[in-house]
């Protein structure tokens, strides 16, 4: 029910998911008519692949999570983390309120052993491949070890997605040198150097895009920001390059032959490829969409979701953490 | 004599300059030896309106700033910022070790009346225009005071250099409600509201090249890492936009056909022209030029240090602070 678009988004979405692919079903959680009447307009039916779930109420985009948490019970995006609790999904796909999503997925599934809080994880597209950078803003405040949860977190989602046993993980500084950044990052820094993680070092921000190491952690403040000016940047070099084209009736003709090159620039640069964020920590999947998703976008995260199921990443976090505890419960392992 | 190529790059950007600004005389200041050198390989010479000022020392580009303030008295950064200090110069410009330059700075000019700590403010370039980004990088945690301080600094230079006497202000933040964000940046917000200056509220990432509000206010941790993301993704789409268009030997004709179109987006989004960073705050003009720069990059550092010092920014920062020290004594003011 979620997102600028609600059912408009998603039933399709859905659908264009089930066709590629024809060993998962799918359960469209919220409001039976609404949901009905999209189908009916896809000329879609549900049947053993694809069914409805009823939940009477929807979480508004701007509603405060608490709220949200405590007086809608039967709301779309709480009845359907209640089926990955239950163990009915295997993963949950929302486009909805972000904190909300956040607030209720911790209060219904709670944090796998080990973690403090879960985090916003995304992989972004980078010079050689993808990165996977968190938390972006789930958590404002971190503790150095919260960060270094983090690490554990997302070299768990990045290793299981892309079958790399060690993937390398980056401390987002400042500069490069150990005495650079704030204590939290120094501390998190020697944690990290002090752990079994594949620990590469402080990273800046150009090394998200250089593609410098795997996984990249920072607080969900920083992360949040880097995320959202990337997004600013990418629109307005877009904008000013349609613009360029756009300026004379030759230039508009150069445009018309020059279309395939932009097309796949345009195609290899698409956000709706990288829509999926996963919030990692949780002892379920859960992925949340940009609300502002396209049926591409949307389809995009599922398959996200998809992925993180078939994959193990939770039993990958788990198995770090606890091997973690074991090792501080063993000082002569470290 | 900083930066990564040092006279190579000063030398023929001071050149330029003279040419561009025939009421500007320049000082080179550094290693006698080594200006002259590069001086007479580009056929030029001293004369009233560019001298050499001999300094025996250079600071290295990895030097710790706290070793280099202490042990380098005579260092070309150290003898320029002094030039600054006697009135002998109206501004310095370096592509020097940023972190020296900064303690070097703070140490001799000592910063205006009601500033705790000098910042590094930087115009980008936006979809309407550009807008004043500040703090960059110099202070890694940051008080709500301080916050508020950036602010006053960010809207004198915004106003003075664009002749706009109530620049908008933003804050950057990870949501537009006043709930969002940090403790820190909660208090700076209830500060800039209470304030006399234009606070239009919260911005996030994507209003920075939105071009939202003027002013965009930030720690130096988020700024930086704002920053250089940016760098990063621009360097991205650059270069991936290249890789398409040398696909294949149909896509380099396109390309040479688009070449007029694709020079001026190249034109429009070159960042060199924007490579002049002011360290604000101090009793006197210091512009940072990217290490990297090249003559062209260095060039446009220079503008921006003649601008600040046409413009009278230092006053209007003392104004502001200095009215506000007036608000604050007299409650019956606010």
């Amino acid at each position: 029910m979620g997102g600028d678009h609600g059912t408009h988004v998603t039933v399709p979405a859905a659908l264009k998911f089930l066709k590629a692919h024809p060993e998962v079903n799918v359960v469209l959680v919220g409001l039976q008519d609404a949901i009905e009447a999209e189908l009916k307009a896809r000329h879609a039916k549900t049947g053993p692949r694809l069914r409805i779930h009823h939940a009477s109420e929807v979480v508004a985009m701007d509603e405060p999570p608490q709220l949200a948490l405590k007086n809608k019970k039967d709301s779309s995006m709480r009845v359907a983390i209640n089926l990955v609790k239950s163990g009915e999904a295997h993963a949950c796909v929302s486009a909805g309120n972000t904190g909300a999503l956040m607030a209720t997925a911790r209060f219904v599934l709670k944090t796998l052993a080990g973690i403090e809080r879960p985090a916003i994880a995304k992989l972004m597209p980078t010079m050689r491949g993808t990165s996977c950078v968190l938390d972006l803003g789930a958590n404002v405040d971190c503790s150095p070890e919260q960060l270094y949860q983090f690490a554990v977190m997302g070299s768990a989602l990045y290793g299981a997605l892309n079958h790399n046993e060690r993937p390398s993980v980056g401390l987002l500084n400042i500069g490069s040198e150990d005495i650079k950044g704030n204590e939290t990052v120094k501390a998190a820094g020697e944690l990290l150097k002090a752990s079994r993680l594949n620990f590469y070092g402080n990273v800046e921000g150009n090394d998200i895009y250089k593609g410098t190491v795997d996984v990249v952690v920072c607080d969900g403040f920083t992360g949040n920001v880097a995320l959202k000016t990337s997004e600013g940047l990418a629109k307005m070099l877009t904008e000013f390059l349609k613009e360029e084209f756009f300026k004379s009736w030759w230039r508009k003709l150069i445009a018309v032959v020059a279309m395939p090159v932009l097309m796949s620039f345009r195609h290899r640069m698409d956000t709706r490829r990288y829509n999926g964020a996963s919030l990692l920590g949780l002892r379920g999947i859960v992925v949340k969409s940009h609300g502002g998703a396209d049926k591409l976008a949307f389809y995009y995260a599922m398959e996200q979701a998809l992925e993180e199921a078939s994959s193990g990443v939770l039993s990958k976090i788990s198995e770090t953490m606890s091997g973690h505890a074991a090792a501080s419960a063993d000082p002569l392992e470290i």
